[in-house]
C-alpha cells in the first residue's frame, strides 16, 4: 500500500482519542511489517471494502483499553468485560469511519468490528499485502495502529 | 442475525473443504454465543459490508491449519508460517466469497482477510450483534465457523 494512505487513519486515531477520550497521543515511526511493531492485549479489527479493500487494526495495552472504556462509559472499569470489548470495537469503528471519509476516492464501506482478546495474539495480513503499522504512546500506555489496504484497479461493479 | 443466514456459510465451508482439500466435515449444533463454542489456534477473519454488515471467522486447530495448508500448497508444512497464514486467509476468503454470492440480496463485498495466531485468543463481536457459531469435526481435528451479520434497514447509498 502507498505509505500516504496511513495518514487518514493516524489523524482519525489521534482525533478520536483527543475528542472522545481527552487523551493526547504521541506517534512513533512507521513500520512496514507487523512483526516489528508488536500488538498489545486487545485489538479491534475492522474490514474495509470498495474500490480498495483492507483491514484496520487498533491494538491497545490492557491499561489503554480500560482507561479508554472507563472514559467512554463514564464509570471505572477494571476488567476486560463486554463493555470494554464494545468500547474497543467502537474506537476501531470511529477510526475506520473517519479515515474512509477522507479516502473517498475508494468509496469504501466498513464491516462490523471484531475484537481480539489474548495476551499473546498476533494479527497477520496476507503475504501480498504489506500493512503499515504505527506505534503510539499515551498517558495510559502503548497502542498500535496497523492498516493494510489494497487498491482494486478496476472499479467494483 | 437470522439463524438461516448461517446456512450459506456452512455450505461454503463444507464445499471448500470437500473440493479444495478433499476433506469431509461433520457439523455440530448451532451456538448463539461465541463463548460457548471456543476458538482454536489460528483464525481467519474477514469483513463483509453492503446492505448488511458482518464478520466471518473460521478458526482451526493447529493440526487442521497445517493439514489444510499442506494440501493447498502441495507440500508438507509443520509450522504456522506465512504460507499457513495465507492458506487460512484464503479459506476464509473462499467461504465469505461463496456465501456472499448466495446472500445476493445484501450486495456485500468482502474485506482483506486477517489471520489471528495465538493459542488462547478470543474473538468478540459487538454486544448488539449475536453471532452464530457452528463447530465442525474433520479427520484432521476441530474447526469452528462464527458469523455475525447485521442487516442495514436503509440501503447504503
Amino acid at each position: 500500500m502507498k505509505v500516504e494512505y496511513i495518514n487518514p487513519f493516524v489523524r482519525a486515531l489521534g482525533k478520536t482519542f483527543r475528542t472522545m477520550l481527552d487523551c493526547e497521543l504521541q506517534r512513533g515511526g512507521v513500520f512496514a511489517a507487523i512483526e516489528e511493531s508488536p500488538l498489545h492485549d486487545i485489538s479491534g479489527v475492522i474490514g474495509l471494502s470498495g474500490r480498495a479493500i483492507g483491514t484496520v487494526v487498533v491494538s491497545f495495552s490492557r491499561e489503554v483499553a480500560l482507561n479508554a472504556a472507563s472514559t467512554l462509559l463514564l464509570h471505572e472499569t477494571r476488567e476486560i468485560d463486554a463493555d470494554v470489548v464494545d468500547a474497543v470495537g467502537e474506537i476501531a469503528n470511529m477510526v475506520a469511519g473517519a479515515a474512509k471519509a477522507e479516502l473517498e476516492e475508494f468509496n469504501m464501506s466498513i464491516s462490523l468490528p471484531t475484537v481480539i482478546v489474548g495476551a499473546n495474539h498476533e494479527v497477520r495480513f496476507p503475504s501480498n499485502v504489506v500493512p503499515i503499522c504505527v506505534p503510539f504512546q499515551s498517558p495510559w500506555g502503548e497502542l498500535t495502529l496497523c492498516v493494510g489496504l489494497s487498491e482494486i484497479l478496476q472499479p467494483v461493479a
